[in-house]
C-alpha cells in the first residue's frame, strides 16, 4: 500500500498519529510527499487518485484509492480494532464522532480557513477573503477557550480515553500557529497538549 | 428518546431520512422543534444540551445528549445495523465515508456558507462576508458539475448501493434552491434526484 502526504500539513499528520497509535508502522508503506504549494495535487495523475485533490490519500496495490483522512483512519479502525480510537460501543463510537466533528467543524476548519485566508498561502488557485479569514481565526480562539474550560472536567477530548478526537485537536491547535494562535494562559488545555504531545504518536 | 430539531434546515433532514430508511419511526420520539431564526438554539439551556448550538440533538432518556448529525446517525447504525447505510466491510465502511465526507465539504458546507453569507440569515448573531457567500455559491455549482459526471457511471453516490451519502447529497442539493442553485440540465444527476426523491424516506 501507498500513502501520498504532505510532512506539515494537518490532515496527513492525523493519518500519522493514527497510525502511530495503532502500531502500524509507516516504514511498511511506500510514502510519496507531495508539495501542496507548488501544486503536485492539481495534476491530472493526482486528480485521478482523488478527484478532490486533498492528501492524504491511501493507494491498495489494486490502484484503488481511498481519500478523505477520516475515511483512512476507519479503514484501519476495522482492520486493526486494537486499541480502538473511533469506540468500540454503540455509545462510545458516537460519543467519539461528536467530539471528533466538533474539533473539525470548530477547530480545524476554522484554523485551516484562517491560514488560506490570511496568509493566501494558495491564491493561485482560490480566491481569498482575508476578513473572512481573521473571523475564523477568531472562531478558533474561542475554541481554544471552550477546549480550556471542558478540559477542566476531561483528561482528554472525549472522555477519560485517549481518542482520534484528540489526534484532531492535536493537529489543528499545532498548526494554529501558522496563524498566531498559541495555547497561551490556558492551563487546561496547556496540561491536555502536554499529556497527547509526550505520546510517542505526536512525533509520527 | 427525544429529538430536538428544525423542520426546514438541512442536517435534521440528514437524520429524519435515515432514521425512516432504517425503518426506525420517528413518532416513537419526542420531537421538540426550535426555530434558529429565533435564537431557540442559543438558550443557556440548550446550550447545556449542545454546547455549539446545532441541531439535531438526540436526548436520552438519563438526559444524556448526542449532537452532529453523522454522530447520531452512528448511533442508529450500531443499534441498528439493517440495512446498512456506513458499510459493512472494512472497504465500504471506509468508501463511503469519503463519500459522504465528499458530501459535506464540497456541496453541504459551501451550500450552508453560501447561505448564511449572501442572505445574512444568522447576521444577528455572525459576520457576514457576502463575497465569501458567493464563491461558496460557486464552488457548489462546480460539485453540481462533477456529480452530474460521476452519476453517469454510479447509481448512487458511493456506488450502485444507496447509503447516507446519498442522503447528504440530497438534503444539500435540496437545500441549495435558498441560494438559487438547481439541477437545470445536468441529466444524470437530475435522474439520481428523482431515484432518491422517490424512496418514501425522501418524505420523512
Amino acid at each position: 500500500m501507498k500513502i501520498y502526504e504532505m510532512r506539515r500539513a494537518p490532515n496527513p499528520r492525523r493519518l500519522r498519529i493514527f497510525l502511530a497509535e495503532k502500531g502500524i508502522d509507516l516504514a511498511d508503506f511506500e510514502v510519496e510527499q507531495l508539495d501542496l504549494a507548488a501544486g503536485d495535487n492539481l495534476s491530472a495523475s493526482f486528480k485521478a487518485k482523488n478527484p478532490m485533490s486533498g492528501v492524504p490519500v491511501l493507494e491498495f496495490d489494486d490502484g484503488q484509492c481511498l481519500s478523505e483522512s477520516m475515511a483512512i483512519c476507519r479503514y484501519f479502525e476495522v482492520t486493526h480494532p486494537e486499541p480502538p480510537l473511533m469506540g468500540d460501543s454503540a455509545e462510545s463510537q458516537a460519543r467519539i464522532e461528536m467530539w471528533n466533528r466538533r474539533m473539525e467543524l470548530h477547530l480545524l476548519f476554522p484554523v485551516a480557513m484562517a491560514f488560506r485566508h490570511i496568509t493566501g498561502h494558495f491564491a493561485d488557485r482560490e480566491a481569498v477573503f482575508p476578513d473572512y479569514g481573521a473571523d475564523r481565526a477568531q472562531a478558533a480562539a474561542r475554541m481554544f477557550d471552550f477546549l480550556d474550560r471542558h478540559l477542566a472536567e476531561s483528561s482528554y477530548i472525549a472522555g477519560e480515553d485517549y481518542t482520534v478526537a484528540d489526534i484532531t485537536a492535536l493537529a489543528a491547535i499545532d498548526f494554529a500557529r501558522v496563524v498566531d494562535l498559541q495555547i497561551g494562559e490556558r492551563a487546561h488545555l496547556a496540561a491536555w497538549h502536554e499529556r497527547v504531545s509526550a505520546r510517542p504518536s505526536a512525533r509520527a
